[in-house]
């Protein structure tokens, strides 16, 4: 039997790979794309088994190209859906060429350029601000670009701001470690399927991320809890419909963890949301999910199931 | 009596300008601020009046920065309500220098450079499919500097995409108007105003708009819906709290017309719900929002009432 192939979000050495080899292992076949809407393209279309997207981070919060493809408002992929989920930890690195700072050294002061994505700059405002006041920043199209751009520099004294993954990859030393100011910034990645594929389900990916641990699947706890995503769409001058419709998830005995709003693009103020929910019981869920969907359709406009999966949130509270 | 003074988010002639003299007139004192949390400190600073401020577009979604100074994770804008909207409907222009082109003339192959805001480009991609094909495009902080760049220009032939209040604004020629692919893409703005503020209140807004608009008060029809902004924080890991929530403004005739979520920025997956909701009456809303607001306490961390204004949406369905 082939490999199982696996999409993310590229450069290579992304944050999406790293998740990517995280939850499927290297023994998967893992091949990037440049866009959120080119792995949605992929998995609607069967180039591939499975596709990993960032769906939703701690501090930023959600992230609106993954709820906009999930929310299809031209169908175009409408065989697309979840069947699991995996949180990576954003730590970022300062990174250098190899060789050209002596191990252990914490002086930067010979680092003339700095590269990263805009947004890591935000993120290690404190380390930057001690270490790195006044010298040049360079912004890229992603941490990991940052990173290849620095490994393949030959004159200039620069450095990074990337993963240890992205080291690793790009062959670069690590200067500093969780330089991060936040060092619980997480992402939310969500895996998805296609419904007509036979070479995916939730079961094989739940096998695969298993074994990539290392763990006998017997370890994964008995009472995991399952989450379910399901869009609808409410007119803002239909009054209580949206009321109406989330009063048929506590019905079914559905708790609502989040909920998400977006355009539905069809007219002004005419929403999709993304409703993410959960049994109280521990049992598999998608049945209670496909009756809310049913009742669903008699307040809603064009409901939709987009999948049922394994909780993989450890929470302090649980 | 001073007056009244009115913050938006600049540079002159941005869309947040065009919002304040449609809402506030030219006879208010309109002072651009350079940042979203600038213009909510000037509110809470008593530094001026209101603030007026993007919150919602129709094709894009909700604006993140708006909805996270409105959750206020740091209780730094504790005293910043909600007073008011305005609807403001997005037109791109095509401008040029003045007197550079002929007038009426069609030919745009002499333009070699386009300057406007990343999101402008999408918007008006069929009219530069059609004229621009090939041509250099500059980006640009915002419409309203493309057009000022365009304006100071002496020897190139370059044009902006901004809109007819920034060609007002710059001294701009008009070369072609409404190239916007999508004639209803609005954006709702907020306007903003301190509760321990004399000199402002949503009675003296609302008067001020009707002046603006060259009616007189008694035009308003009587019968206008109220809208209510309330917000509170639920754990991902409290089953059933964000549902028994939202019951709460049902038990007490609200309709729920749009639920945004947002990181707390306390602990990772622990959120802001921002809830705007409707009477069903044609009272005032503000004691009934007020009501929810004592009962949500109850079931939720942190509830608080962020105002009631009128609703300014003229609806097909109203």
């Amino acid at each position: 039997m082939a490999l199982t192939s696996v999409t993310f979000l590229g450069p290579q050495a992304s944050f999406s790979h790293q998740a990517a080899v995280e939850a499927f292992g290297t023994s998967a076949e893992l091949i990037p794309r440049p866009s959120f809407s080119d792995a949605f393209a992929a998995v609607q279309n069967q180039d591939v088994d499975y596709a990993i997207v960032p769906f939703e981070n701690s501090t930023n919060g959600s992230v609106l190209q993954t709820l906009d493809l999930l929310a299809d408002a031209d169908a175009a992929y409408k065989d697309v859906q979840v069947c699991g989920e995996h949180y990576l930890t954003v730590h970022h690195c300062l990174l250098a060429r190899k060789g050209i700072f002596a191990s252990g050294e914490q002086d930067y002061s010979s680092i003339t350029k700095l590269y990263t994505h805009p947004q890591a700059w935000g993120q290690c405002e404190n380390f930057l601000g001690e270490h790195f006041k006044g010298v040049e920043r360079q912004d890229v199209s992603s941490t990991s670009k940052g990173a290849e751009i620095v490994s393949k520099e030959t004159t200039e004294r620069s450095a990074a701001i990337a993963s240890r993954f992205a080291a690793e990859y790009h062959g670069l030393d690590i200067l500093a470690e969780n330089i991060e100011d936040n060092s619980n910034n997480t992402t939310r990645f969500l895996v998805l399927r296609n419904t007509k594929s036979e070479r995916s389900s939730r079961d094989s990916f739940e096998h695969i991320k298993a074994q990539n641990r290392q763990e006998p699947p017997t370890n994964i706890p008995a009472a995991k809890k399952n989450k379910n995503l399901i869009s609808f769409m409410v007119r803002e001058d239909t009054p209580g419909a949206l009321a109406d419709a989330l009063l048929i998830f506590k019905s079914h005995g559905m708790n609502l963890t989040s909920i998400n709003s977006r355009p539905s693009q069809k007219a002004a103020w005419h929403y999709v949301f993304l409703v993410e929910c959960q049994t109280t019981t521990t049992d598999d869920g998608q049945e209670i999910a496909t009756g809310v969907v049913a009742d669903l359709q008699q307040v809603t406009e064009a409901c939709r199931y987009l999948g049922t999966w394994t909780d993989q949130l450890v929470s302090t509270g649980n």
